[in-house]
C-alpha cells in the first residue's frame, strides 16, 4: 500500500495527531493554509467521497464537527472552512478520503473563487440534467 | 425571517432546484464558480455547522453524496469540491448552513490556497492545544 495516510494510520509515518479512535484520525495538514489546519480521515482506505459507505460518512461528519468545535475553542476562531477535494482535477493530492478543516482569520487574504454568469436557459438545462439522475 | 434560503424553502423566492424532499433541498448556486455548482441544505434553519444536530448532519452528508454522484453522471465530471463555509470571516454569505458541491474541470484556473510554514515546535503546540479540547 503506497498511501501515505494509511502509513500514518499504521504508525509508519509521523503526524501531528489531534484525535484518534478505532475508526477515525485527525492530524495537522503538513502544508497548512493557516495555523491549525486539520485533516480528518477514516482509517479504512476509501479513495473518494462517492465510494465511501454511508455509515462511515455519517460518523465521519460528526467527528469533523467535534474536531471543528475543539479548534474553535483552542484557536479562538470566528470561522473555518470544511473542504473535501475529489479527484486530481479538484486538488486531491492524497487518494485517501480526507476532509480539511481550515481555520480562518480576518485579513488572512484567502479569497473565494470568482463566480461565473450563465443564461437562465443554461441554468435551467443544467438543473434538469442533474435532477434527472436523482 | 430574513433568511433567503428559508424563503427558497418556503417557495417565496425562486431557485433552480435539483432535488427536494421533506427535510433537504438542493439547488444551483446563483453565482456559480463553474457550471452546475450546487448548494445542498437542510430545510430547517441552522446557522452554523457547530449547532447542527447530529441526525441532520448525518442525513445531509448522504444527500450530498447522492447529489455529487448525480452531478458526476450528468456533467461527466472527473472531480469536484465539497465546501462548507462557517462564519463571515470564512466566506459564509447566507447564515443558513449549506454545503457547496463545485464541479471541477481541467484548466478551470481555480487555484488551491497556498500553504504556510510553521516550526516543528509551533506545529506540536498547536496540535496539543486542539487535542486538549477533545
Amino acid at each position: 500500500m503506497d498511501c501515505i495516510f494509511c502509513k500514518i494510520v499504521a504508525g509508519e509515518l509521523p503526524a501531528y495527531k489531534i484525535y484518534e479512535d478505532k475508526r477515525f484520525l485527525a492530524f495537522l495538514d503538513i502544508n497548512p493554509v493557516n495555523k491549525g489546519h486539520v485533516l480528518v480521515i477514516a482509517k479504512e482506505h476509501y479513495q473518494s467521497f462517492a465510494e465511501t459507505p454511508h455509515d462511515v460518512l455519517k460518523d465521519l461528519i460528526v467527528k469533523i464537527q467535534d474536531v471543528s468545535k475543539a479548534m474553535t475553542e483552542a484557536l479562538g476562531l470566528k470561522g473555518f472552512n470544511v473542504v473535501n477535494n475529489n479527484g486530481a482535477v479538484a486538488g486531491q493530492l492524497v487518494e485517501h478520503l480526507h476532509f480539511h478543516i481550515i481555520p480562518r482569520l480576518a485579513g488572512d487574504n484567502l479569497h473565494p473563487w470568482p463566480g461565473k454568469t450563465f443564461s437562465d436557459e443554461e441554468m435551467k438545462r443544467t438543473a434538469e440534467n442533474i435532477s434527472k439522475q436523482l
